[in-house]
């Protein structure tokens, strides 16, 4: 049964498990303790420490362990802000941070501080520039992630790096998707990790801070981890982490050449097998393993229930899955297509065989999705009217985009379509449409109740 | 080799174990997932809420996972105050709480809020009027422990939660070193505990707020546990920390019977074999597993270390012992000797054999300790003057009161003792030796470099 969201989640290496069996007997200890079993939990955790630097490229000293990659997140944003307090309040992110980075940047404003989006182009990615024009006088960090987690894009961060260097700014790097894959290039001042991406446990994050970046620690703090994370060490998780990453670099290059191959065949392959599909993320600078697609009039959270009821596990940034009414903030910064959003994110070990199920058994699931939704039927095709008005309101994502591809034969080339729609991701997926289709988006307008979204047929 | 630091972390409890492994397996995806390994997760945290709240004594949905019984603490201090900051900014503590209650304190002094910390008596006990007394209109929150972590004694959490309930304060119990002896008795709002204290693993802490408690939870967060503790949840040692719960407290009663004899075994017998020692904390409203006694010209570190060579890890609270140079808050606040401390805290399982060998070992110990400070040697006899000072600066614990019990024979009954020192302990120490001794303790006062402690001999 192929799981394909090592993006959220990956099974625990190996090697991970082995150092975990061994810490628990081993390290279970306060390694702040005196005693012989408090001083073999230090000599782990520091063990731990030395590995996970390597891996890091930075020094021991520089390193401290925290909970989660959330936790590593929340502690740099804050630690960074409250130590450049005198430098300024302003605060640069780039629209596609993962959303710790995101919550953390709406706590600063929150007290009072600003904060800055740096946009993506249609692939996900920021260019140095962006930050150039971003970065200020009283800027006290940059924040920038080492790929994306929805859409895969490597971000420029060692250019954006040294943007921000010349104009005196840290940069935080959340390198959670990609450290399992080789460390972070370029001169990053901070940077956030998190264990349970790579195939170690949950429940560690790393967090390094170069020396030099002047940092202040937030909330309650204790003598562990150098005042940085304060709480009881997870040391058999933190030893398996340390393990764990070491392993999978050791495999990563081989690795990621041969889910690069498998990737690419998704993605040649998704938009000869499934129409009026959109693969959306960089093709070439991004990681080896993820690759993201939209499907025109789909449901992302059935399309999502067909996979699995068919054995795969995929995740997707539509806001029609579960709990959020909102599209990905990724994918609307990108300006693409959300609706039937999937992402696939191969673990490591993941054979062609797999990838070539999933390939077979995809069309299937999204024509039976398309079918259910009534969109398999020709569109109507004498024009009516130069303009026509389709009321979508009250109708959630997929809905509104389907009737206005079913609207859109009612007006000749040149007649104008407008949707009224009160759904937010209208307002992502009507222009995605246009673009998809070779029509012209004419803009929005409120009206009682929604918007009203206008289109020109020109095909 | 016995461990009898039960009290700072216990080995895994084999249920433990095993419950990890299968979540290992099991419970490595994403919980917030549709897909089939994400529901299995589910499962197992919902499974997980359930026993914990049902160990705890509250609501599933009342209850939520942090990673780490500090975090609990912190997050509940804080987020019981932010809730009720229309009320006031005034935080009750007692003065032998955690540090991690101490720590939420000073940063909610830092933030302009304020703090009173309630006294506690020789035992260390905390009383419901000391409590009546700190509460007032504008109090958000009190905070008290179940039981001290250092010298055992359980406080009257029932009582001063009717005193709360009467003022219409929340009450926050800090349960981390009783929670696995059974539920905390009384009508509390807030609780706080710690897996790794019960034999679970590492990575865990528990946070129950009373549905009808304003909490407004601080800082970044996110969608999980129910916005209170962001970051992926740490499903495998939260499943084990579950498991193990419920396991001790099927065992609790009957362990807690067996290990409350020996401990009074330790409490009896150590007063008889040691020369010169104070047992603290209260002999009878106490854990069941925890003993504190100090001892008298013994340097705590040194202690430790002889102990240790022995085979046997313990702890102490001296401030003569590793990075600290104050004595613990908790034996200051009691105002008992806190040189030469050791803590024993026997974990479930503890035999007696281990017990009678170590109470074989710690006299040879202590005198050893002893021999070497130069305090075997007899005091001189013959009186000098009516008036002899010691300058003891620059001496550390527990050398001033050695040089105070060596100059006490050399003035007449009723003649005068007065040491210099500039070590913060001996503030603490000198009054405890001359309430162990029969001696008066005259008082204090600055002098050039330091502080001159003044002493009537009265035997």
């Amino acid at each position: 049964m192929p799981y394909f969201d090592s993006a959220s989640a990956a099974p625990l290496h190996p090697v991970a498990r082995q150092a975990l069996q061994a810490s628990l007997d081993e390290g279970w200890a306060d390694p702040a303790r005196l005693y012989r079993e408090g001083r073999r939990a230090r000599l782990l955790l520091d063990a731990a420490r030395e590995a996970a630097a390597e891996a890091v490229g930075c020094r021991a000293d520089e390193l401290v362990f925290t909970p989660s990659g959330t936790h590593a997140v929340h502690t740099g944003v804050a630690g960074v802000l409250a130590g450049r307090r005198r430098i300024g309040g302003h605060l640069v992110v780039s629209a596609v941070e993962h959303s710790s980075v995101l919550h953390a940047a709406e706590v600063h404003e929150a007290h009072g501080g600003t904060v800055t989006e740096v946009p993506v182009d249609r692939t996900g990615a920021v260019t140095a520039a962006g930050y150039r024009e971003a970065v200020g006088a009283s800027t006290a960090l940059a924040c920038l992630q080492s790929a994306n987690h929805e859409v895969g894009t490597v971000q420029p961060v060692a250019e954006v790096a040294e943007v921000c260097a010349e104009a005196g700014v840290p940069l935080l790097v959340d390198a959670a998707q990609s450290l399992g894959w080789g460390p972070v290039e370029g001169a990053w001042s901070v940077l956030a990790a998190s264990a349970h991406k790579w195939g170690g446990p949950p429940g560690v994050g790393l967090l390094a801070v170069r020396k030099g970046v002047r940092f202040s620690p937030q909330g309650p703090t204790d003598e562990r981890e150098s005042g940085r994370s304060p709480g009881f060490a997870n040391l058999p998780a933190i030893v398996a982490a340390a393990a764990s990453l070491r392993a999978v670099l050791a495999e990563a290059d081989a690795e990621a050449a041969r889910l690069r191959i498998l990737v690419d065949r998704i993605r040649r392959r998704v938009v000869r097998l499934v129409p009026d599909v959109e693969v959306v993320g960089d093709p070439d600078r991004r990681l080896p393993h993820l690759v993201t697609f939209s499907c025109l009039y789909v449901d992302g959270e059935i399309l999502l229930h067909e996979l699995d009821r068919a054995g795969f596990s995929v995740n997707s940034g539509s806001s029609c899955t579960s709990s959020t009414l909102t599209p990905s903030h990724v994918l609307r910064a990108m300006g693409v297509l959300s609706e039937g959003n999937v992402r696939v994110s191969l673990p490591p070990g993941t054979s062609a065989e797999e990838v070539n199920a999933f390939l077979e058994v995809l069309p299937g699931a999204v024509a039976g999705v398309r079918d259910r939704l009534g969109v398999a039927a020709p569109e109507p095709a004498a024009p009516e009217a130069d303009e026509v008005e389709v009321d979508a309101l009250g109708l959630r994502c997929p809905q509104p985009v389907i009737e206005l591809a079913r609207a859109i034969g009612r007006v000749p080339v040149g007649g104008t379509v407008t949707v009224l729609s009160d759904d937010e991701v209208a307002r992502l997926d009507i222009p995605a449409w246009c673009s998809m289709r070779g029509h012209v988006y004419l803009g929005e307008a409120p009206v009682p109740g929604g918007v009203a979204y206008r289109v020109r047929r020109t095909v």
